[in-house]
């Protein structure tokens, strides 16, 4: 029976996950780790080849010489997103040794791999670890998994995995163009990807490596965005992902009126918050509106003369366009959502690879993500706290993943610019289906019919007094839309079991998603 | 009283060094290690600012606030070899904090440092860990150094931090330019000298480190040659090196008619044994024997149209000529010996930054050195079983350190051209004064006399046959300096006091440095 106790956000979250104990969310900046990070074995180059030659014939054999078996943790990384063809393959094989109750331990699952849930029901795969969009997310919803998810920020993977809480016993890096020592990037080759930061933890921490890739190259493989020097094995096999799906179906700018509009104010807000000014920061993702919001912000930019020092990607060509015109002096990418933003990573040295390490892991020297002035960002749900849900429908459904979500959230100014209903569902609400992120750390909520400021940041409720701009509270936008929309949503049915654990960014559990009521 | 013990190369070793048992030398590869890295605490970005700046007034308050006291590890690195400016300034500082018995632990110390001597006379500094160029190993030497120097090669300096058996309490890292957040490099600012390899183990897994910097800028600092997210504090100073500096003495071509003779020679055997071929690779360093080589070299490459994949450096401006004429595809630069280096490495996105991590440590999955195809070095002794020495002149005195040296000895062909003799004393002798080198890895001596080639490699003894190379044994060539100097050198007389431990690159020890006999 799953033991509950309510954390410091007020809800009931398990106190073990998977047959290991869990700690409870405790506000903010309030646990402290303890002990050393996980324990990683000294190796001699005695064991490893002179000619620096890593390659094995096939996956299949790489994994049998990896020591592949029962019970082990898999991970992949997601820089192909839904063009991945490595993952699928990875448990095909295992289904072929015959192996069972596999963690899949990706940094990011997509529709791509729907194929899997064969391998779930058959118990190739125990469970999942890692953001589910999409189908597997829908099936962990109906109570299918047996294991339960655990979801983690790009940042909380990548401190789990450093802090020990999650042991990969074979990591399985899919490498654009990699040289036989195991040297890899993901800007070269015929499946470029971009970027392979989100595989770095794996191949510092994890017992085995194996390189996958289409384009061996001879030694160096240059940039190394993975070290050979942490792999174990490389194979070569005819495809391992197509370029042209990195390209999700969110990187395209809006064409909807509200969406502009909402695009619009968020520029309108960051520039009457006295934030766009000569040498500062934002982060915008590569969804409809934020990359709309990018587009009014770079028309402000040029009409004042203000150039950014950096911009974090999510790389897409709209970023590019602005390094390229000189509008900002760097661009600090952890992934690329287009070929531009491969080809400039490639090409520009001022567009620079970054990884959760240096962007958003928690326990760390401090990050990135702390020291950009605005970040603009999507939800599901806001609360009347501006509390705010990433990954779960207002029916429930746990259909997406954090990203590095939680981890932006330390920026000097969150931004959450969302439509204030959805197919006449209220948006605002009094409680959120699912706590991602505590409303503390947001900032500023635009909507199409107003802009709500968080009350914790009255210098932001100053300095945009008298800007014209339609700023309402919180409570005065959610009576607006519950009034529009015939009153507050339906609550989801849920079964009491839970199917997932949503991880802060120090590891702690902020909340839990149970099994959707049968209808 | 020392305990000794004899090692797998015959040599008495101490079984204890500065208090701690050491582990004798069981041969190339034969050791096996045991056990994880050193611990490192997790972190958490809660202690650090979040708008990421670490500044601190002066270099004092940063050694209080990192806790400086008695009995500590420093660490420093060398890039800046005798034109640091920085570490002298720590000692100093430590002296007015009244702090006593330090531990010194630079990648290298060099002439510029004599100024420590007043230290570790008065007690600051207990004794020094790492390569003594010069003065510092003169005094070790003498016997007045009041802990055992232990010297390790640049990849043994890695392992040995990587593996605990050095444990940092702070780093302090003179970096050309940085950021407040420490993100830094050596390629920008008016104190620039390449790159921060060496001090990469140093920001990894010190408990606590500083950057100091005469440079500072705003984040990002690019390229983030060490990572800010390592770095606890930032110190701006005046100035923290002179860059004319790192030109070492070293680094002009030869004028000498039998250095020429040597490198000329050289390079023909490199010719004649197969190894100058498409896609081949190799590393000299910045000696001037080791420069005229390279130009030798080069010379036959456009002659052959014969294109290196990549060279290694210590970089020199005629590396850099090399790749920017398209003869060689990269330089995996380790240190930059010049300005041109620097100038290159800064701007040639193929002109690689490396660390010994990926280059050196032996104790990894695998590493650069092994792959090189040819590679040469210096000795200040070499015996007739091809064992060599590097530290210590055939006098006794401890006045080299390692360097690279013993990391490169692993590569595909391993080749010392050296005079036969200096100042009328043999170099080739029957047994070495100090044992840095194994026999077994070392392939070819290259003299002003002929060239030996090492029975072990029949391999290169047939490729060279017929090649009117002046190929001799080992022994002839002994025989033939011994008759020219008047006999094999007297050996040097030692007290029977250690004055320092020489490592191999697995943490073993391979030989011991007696203090000099009182004349």
């Amino acid at each position: 029976m799953a033991e509950y106790t309510t954390n410091a956000a007020g809800r009931e979250v398990l106190t073990e996950i998977n047959g290991e104990a869990a700690v409870p969310y405790k506000g903010v900046g309030k646990h402290r780790p303890e002990g050393n990070k996980a324990p990683r074995p000294i190796r001699t180059n005695a064991d490893y080849p002179d000619s620096g030659d890593k390659r094995l014939p096939d996956l299949k054999t790489a994994l049998k010489e990896a020591g592949l078996r029962d019970g082990m943790t898999i991970s992949t990384h997601h820089h192909f997103r839904n063009g991945d063809l490595v993952a699928n393959q990875i448990f095909d094989a295992a289904a072929e040794l015959g192996v069972k109750d596999l963690r899949w331990f990706p940094s990011a699952s997509f529709p791509c791999h729907a194929p899997l849930i064969e391998h779930l029901d058959s118990g190739v795969i125990h469970h999942i670890e890692g953001s589910m969009n999409g189908p597997l997310g829908d099936y962990a919803s109906q109570g299918k998994m047996r294991g339960l998810g655990v979801l983690r920020s790009h940042g909380g993977r990548y401190q789990a995995i450093q802090d020990g809480e999650v042991h990969i016993d074979i990591a399985v890096i899919a490498a654009p163009t990699s040289d036989p020592f195991g040297n890899c990037n993901g800007v070269n080759g015929p499946s470029v990807c971009g970027g392979l930061g989100f595989a770095l933890a794996d191949s510092e921490y994890a017992e085995k490596v194996i390189v996958v890739t289409d384009n061996l190259v001879p030694f160096p493989c240059v940039p190394w965005q993975i070290q050979g020097n942490n792999v174990d094995y490389v194979v070569e096999m005819d495809k391992i992902g197509e370029p042209a799906k990195i390209v999700s179906g969110t990187t395209n700018i809006t064409k909807s009126p509200d969406r502009l509009l909402i695009a619009e104010l968020t520029a309108e807000f960051v520039r009457a918050a006295g934030i766009l000014k000569e040498g500062f920061s934002f982060q915008a993702g590569a969804g409809g509106t934020a990359l709309a919001f990018a587009i009014f912000l770079k028309e402000m930019m040029k009409e004042s003369s203000i150039r950014a020092r950096f911009v974090r990607g999510g790389s897409t060509r709209y970023l590019v366009e602005m390094l390229e015109e000189g509008l900002t002096d760097y661009i600090l990418d952890g992934q690329t959502f287009d070929l531009d933003g491969v080809r400039s990573m490639r090409d520009n040295p001022r567009h620079i690879h970054t990884n959760p390490f240096v962007s958003y892991n928690y326990h760390n020297k401090g990050n990135i993500a702390s020291m950009i002035d605005a970040v603009v960002l999507g939800a599901t749900e806001v609360d009347v706290n501006f509390n705010a849900n990433v990954v779960t429908h207002s029916d429930g459904r746990l259909l997406h993943g954090i990203g590095g979500w939680q981890n932006c959230l330390f920026s000097k100014c969150t931004i959450l610019p969302i439509p204030s209903f959805r197919d006449r569902i209220p948006v605002i609400v009094d409680e959120v289906t699912t706590l991602c992120g505590p409303g503390e750390l947001i900032d500023v909520i635009v909507t199409e019919r107003g802009i709500a400021i968080n009350p914790l940041r009255q210098d932001l409720i100053d300095a945009t007094k008298g800007s014209g701009l339609p700023i309402k509270t919180i409570h005065e936008l959610k009576a607006e839309v519950d009034r529009i929309c015939g009153g507050p949503p339906a609550k989801p049915r849920f079964e009491d079991t839970p199917i997932a654990a949503i991880k802060w960014v120090d590891g702690t559990v902020i909340d839990v998603v149970k099994q959707l009521a049968t209808p």
